[in-house]
């Protein structure tokens, strides 16, 4: 199978990977607007050769969207009109916005709206790693409105990167996603800056940064060029998700500033039940 | 060297496994008011033999203080009451209030205050693993309020334990900790609160948590019985850096929901810089 990736950084060169080593892609194309990345990827034997985005298309069976979500809202339009019958994956962090501005493509059949919950806080080329999406979830959204030879597709492969899947409505995706990613990114990017304000006048807090510090405030390594479109996208369902948020942490200072330690043992003992959840 | 373990959870327990392996301890007795946890530190084979406080005191060299701050408070006065010639080190989390409470206590020279810079979310002797301090910080406090031999015999320990180790005041000791951990717990807390709430009513956001989540979130796995001492004996510090860090996410609430893209980016890419910071 020749395969097509449009963006050749952490997810797409992961992605490159697993292909390769799993026998899944005879030939990987790869596409990128930064040069360097290319020549990167080619270097790193992530792909076998850089060519411009017409002839991916046009020799691949395959092709895998992996850039930042405004590219994808820009770049998905042009692409299905280049399509026969090749397969478009589009594997954005946001979905909502992006499928309503193919919606009414005569080739919306040939994509297939996918978002492996997988990543680090790196980015680029460099950042590639195998067996990222191994036992991760993969969403399906809005699978109802691919082609079903296009979805088969996609599915036997994701199947042979050993991930999990589920399927989601645009709407539902977006709203969790808001809830369990996009939140966490905003928190981490919040407890960067203010340790990062106190740090100028307290050039000692970081002899003392922990597990604990270093876990909560790493997603703040993330790219912004990555990120923003993201919240751009996904603005009014992380605005919910914030203000809501907010609204804890100002109930846990009102409990604290009080001197209610019954209360505030209570909110531990609740938050407690995440445990459920996580490992 | 006979030592005594006050508190045999995951910091006690932990630091039995290190000074057996070491061969620093002939000897561990353990103390705990939980007699399940003593039975099940014997069944571990992290202590030799759990007895009473007095005993304990008694027959030992070394007092590794490692319960609660607010147990802390209440047990170091008589702790030091009993103390001939041995050593007490008190590792808890807060330092100002507990060595504010002892400041005049004739035998103040025998008590070394230190807190690892280590833990994880699990609590209880079951939580005990090996190589917990290795590598870690280890931060004395007012430590020329000790007398030199009770500190150079801890910190003949400390190094043993291969742990890294600076010294500070209680007062920079406290304000550090609120933003490099303190802070960190109650951002958790906060983010599982927001989530679990969302959760009774879209039952399915957590098929969708990943690790970005699980990172941000795991401290709110956190117990209860540790955790509310040490806010309600930081409270000051804490409020000013949460009130610091609520302004901060209230900044990217506005700049989101005035659709100002531009500083949104500036807002992540500052957040960046905590690159500098962690590996």
């Amino acid at each position: 199978m020749n395969v097509a990736i449009i963006g050749v950084g952490l997810i797409g060169g992961s992605l490159a990977i697993t292909l390769r080593e799993q026998k899944i892609a005879t030939r990987i194309l790869g596409v990128d607007k930064d040069e360097n990345n290319l020549k990167k990827a080619v270097q790193l034997g992530l792909i076998q050769e850089g060519v411009a985005l017409e002839k991916a298309v046009k020799e691949s069976d395959i092709v895998f969207l992996t850039v930042p979500v405004d590219a994808i809202l820009h770049l998905l339009p042009p692409l299905l009109d280049r399509v026969s019958n090749q397969v478009i994956v589009d594997m954005g962090s946001t979905k909502k916005t992006i499928l309503h501005a193919v919606s009414d493509h005569p080739k919306r059949g040939r994509l297939v709206a996918a978002h492996p919950m997988a990543g680090t806080e790196h980015s680029g080329p460099e950042a590639a790693i195998p067996n990222l999406f191994k036992g991760k979830m993969m969403v399906y959204v809005d699978a109802m409105n691919s082609d079903e030879d296009a979805f088969e597709a996609v599915d036997a492969i994701i199947e042979q990167l050993e991930m999990h899947t589920t399927f989601m409505s645009a709407n539902e995706h977006d709203l969790h996603t808001a809830y369990v990613s996009h939140i966490s990114h905003v928190t981490s990017f919040a407890l960067a800056l203010t340790v990062l304000e106190k740090e100028k006048s307290q050039g000692r807090i970081f002899e003392l940064a922990g597990s604990g510090f270093e876990s909560t405030v790493r997603l703040a390594k993330s790219s912004p060029d990555m990120w923003t479109p993201i919240f751009r996208q996904n603005r009014d369902n992380v605005l919910e998700v914030l203000q809501e948020h907010i609204r804890q942490l100002q109930q846990i200072y009102d409990v604290l500033d009080r001197e209610d330690y019954d209360l505030f043992y209570k909110l531990i003992k609740k938050s407690n039940k995440i445990r459920r959840i996580l490992r």
